[in-house]
């Protein structure tokens, strides 16, 4: 089956229920720059560890560059396809715009100046002294958290997404010379369907809740 | 501000919006289980790697419950405030469940016996060779997926919450004899608003991306 046209969805529930993993493009649909900035800052909106923002969108447009992509995704050809491909990436020392983003607070008068002061005083020190690998921890949750409002505000849109966990971390960071503070979280691709993304089947919830811990 | 009434959104982009953490809840206010399990039923349509759903949630509903999780969340009164608050965990042998999920795929008819029996034999082949730190990333980050829809689905039914990644991970395994298996993400707290979130800043999209590596 084929798309013929984008159908953007309003509701809630629709996102949520008709957002699957799509891994058919149409390799020929092209999403504007501005478009996948309008949907990245939507999904910036997602809440994150002190309101770090620890996320970063190394975004792969360029057709050659996603080539170079290709065999670092174990060659999922949606890599190419997909309008874009984005990886989400943690910076293990994003706290250190914890400033910046206070700053910003201040001008928008959502915090008082004292108020943001020693919060930035508080949020350096805390983060300041805390081990690689728990800062690598925080940044794969907010990573996550990230990503799927980014996969909802793309299917908001018309759009489809398919999360990726299956590359070559490693070759990744070699190939397009990514500093070792960014840690990879996962690649989504990001384009009009060819074909439309399969159901998947769910546990049922009481499977997997522990209702007053319960069946723990 | 006392909130009187909810106020279901249908609306994505205004849920995305409105979406603020919320750290004063109606102490009186019950969400009944029906509608919590309805909520994290939605959650769990995210996606996840391979489909695995290896998040689970541990609700604290009981009041009794809630005061002995006080103390190990720092003392943050949201805890026993919010009509629930839910530990995110993930299980880092959730992967063991593949069979299962892919038996209710099948039944559905989603997939064919002989994929799922592929795709099971598979999966249960490259997870059973991860070693747990791996496992472990894989559900922080499949858990901070779950945990985003979580929040904008309870949003979406006229309730707030808030993610706390402030809480003693060890005493909680310890206090409520999680086994060693389930590794936790974050408490979410969830209920009835006693005063709105404030707005938070966001950093310019621009300064977290990297348009075809540029900036980097």
């Amino acid at each position: 089956m084929s798309v013929t046209s984008l159908e953007t969805i309003q509701d809630y529930r629709t996102v949520v229920r008709e957002r699957h993993s799509v891994r058919h493009y149409d390799p020929n649909w092209q999403i504007s720059q501005a478009e996948l900035m309008e949907i990245l800052a939507e999904a910036s909106l997602a809440p994150s560890s002190s309101n770090t923002q620890s996320w970063r969108f190394f975004v792969f447009h360029d057709k050659e560059l996603k080539q170079r992509l290709l065999p670092i995704a174990n060659n999922q050809q949606q890599v190419v396809d997909a309008s874009a491909t984005v990886a989400v990436l943690g910076d293990i020392e994003g706290y250190k715009r914890i400033g910046d983003i206070n700053d910003i607070a201040v001008a928008k008068e959502y915090m008082t100046p004292e108020f943001a002061e020693q919060f930035t005083a508080n949020s350096l020190k805390l983060y300041g002294g805390l081990p690689p690998e728990v800062l690598t921890r925080i940044s794969l949750v907010d990573g996550g958290l990230v990503s799927m409002q980014l996969m909802l505000s793309a299917k908001a849109r018309g759009y489809d997404t398919v999360p990726m966990g299956g590359f070559n971390a490693a070759k990744l960071v070699e190939e397009f010379n990514i500093p070792s503070n960014l840690v990879p979280v996962m690649l989504i691709a990001i384009g009009r369907a060819a074909t439309p993304g399969r159901k998947t089947s769910r546990l049922p919830i009481e499977q997997v809740t522990f209702w007053n811990g319960e069946g723990l």
